[in-house]
């Protein structure tokens, strides 16, 4: 099967407009089939305080009411998704940016409210692949923001990370699929405020033995949660890196962290 | 050749969300090909104004600095575009929400200085229909908002009348298109303050008398001169009409104005 590599980056990249370009150019210069994923979190938060509407973060996640998934569609959607999409443009690539609207790509449910009251955020129920596939045949990259819909006609907050990880369990019926998760640190960290402690290699045995010594940081868990789910419904290979180093994805030598089962 | 209608919906019935719904739906159920164009005007002035930014407007133009450029993303591929096409979806549409940077589709130059700066404002160079007719082929539904992009990275801001006509002009190769200018009036009118006055067809000829006699109204000559120019450039048809009228574009009952050459 051909690879298809799903690349997320994430807000330190997208608030950094010198670092933004320099890893477009870089994710522009991958070999393989190719689809990008972002958020924009403090382009959200920034939008939202100077329109008087406060932004909260629990577990790393955006808690959203209906003024605040307009202003996370206006920073994604808006802001963030047409200018990443030109500067791919401006690199060759033919890219399109997408909400899990069109064409019903990514359809979600709006999370019960329990304890907290998430609002509109949207827990994704069904991935269409079909345009997906067309785009990828067709070698345009598509380029997707954090929202989702829920088939009545209301767009949904949904977590980048999850949504990358659904696109890739989704398309590993049909493509030799690699997760790529890139943040600001150089992998998964054993001690979290010392760069060199990386772990080149992460199995599921070691993850349980890092979650009971506390030694996992709160942003951390959902993104690797999200890693052993995609490795335990088809995807070949997750990799959490700095999103500086994506020039060497496809080198030897290793990049970031390497998520494997066992 | 089959046919394509290009229909475009302006800011009025963006402003209403029950007007809105009401012409999604009678979108949705157009049987034909077909493609929407959407403005997002006072939105944009609307988000403008809160965050402390003016819009100017000048023969009903929108004139850009670069903040203003990211507030026209921020409403019209922010807020309006994923909007739509959640709401086309919700009507059984496979709508697939669109910038001109999408696929390269809409190439544009920032318009140059004059007289007055129009800002980031970009003029359309150049359409590549490839990725547009890869849709229609498919039978999904492409929703375009008022946006354009420079090869270089940068979008640029072009009106939704202009990006409509280029839309219907570069498809004419491909399909017989017709492009339907939707506004707030039943059409063009002989006397503004008259909705009884209007004008069923208007000539080429007809458009040159009423200008001499100073009875078009200030916000109509761009439309009329898009509308010629389409015609010339291999447009079938061009209507002029109101938005709640959209039900009944294909009924053999005249509906607004049909605008001709001859």
């Amino acid at each position: 099967m051909e690879t298809v590599q799903i690349v997320k980056i994430g807000g330190k990249v997208i608030n950094n407009d010198d670092l933004l370009q320099k890893v477009l150019r870089d994710f522009s210069r991958l070999p393989h089939k190719k689809v990008l994923v972002h958020g924009g979190g403090t382009l959200a938060t920034e939008l939202g305080e100077r329109l008087g509407v406060e932004a909260r973060l629990v577990d790393g996640r955006r808690i959203t009411d209906r003024e605040s998934v307009e202003i996370t569609q206006m920073a994604y959607a808006g802001l963030v998704n047409p200018r990443i999409v030109a500067l791919l443009q401006s690199f060759g690539q033919q890219a399109v940016g997408l909400t899990g609207a069109d064409s019903d790509l990514l359809r979600s449910r709006k999370r019960p409210a329990g304890d907290i009251d998430f609002g509109f955020v949207g827990d994704v129920t069904q991935v269409n692949t079909g345009f997906l596939r067309l785009l990828l045949q067709q070698n345009l990259v598509p380029v997707f923001c954090a929202l989702t819909h829920d088939g009545s006609g209301q767009i949904l907050n949904t977590n980048a990370d999850t949504i990358a990880t659904e696109l890739a369990i989704a398309l590993s019926k049909h493509f030799a699929t690699e997760l790529i998760f890139t943040f600001e640190k150089s992998g998964v960290l054993s001690d979290v405020s010392d760069e060199q402690s990386l772990i080149a290699r992460l199995t599921f045995t070691d993850y349980q033995q890092l979650l009971s010594r506390g030694a996992v940081h709160q942003g951390m868990r959902p993104k690797l949660d999200n890693a052993f789910r995609a490795l335990r419904h088809g995807v070949r290979l997750v990799r959490i890196m700095n999103a500086d180093q994506l020039e060497n994805i496809n080198q030897k030598s290793a990049v970031g962290t390497v998520v494997t089962l066992e």
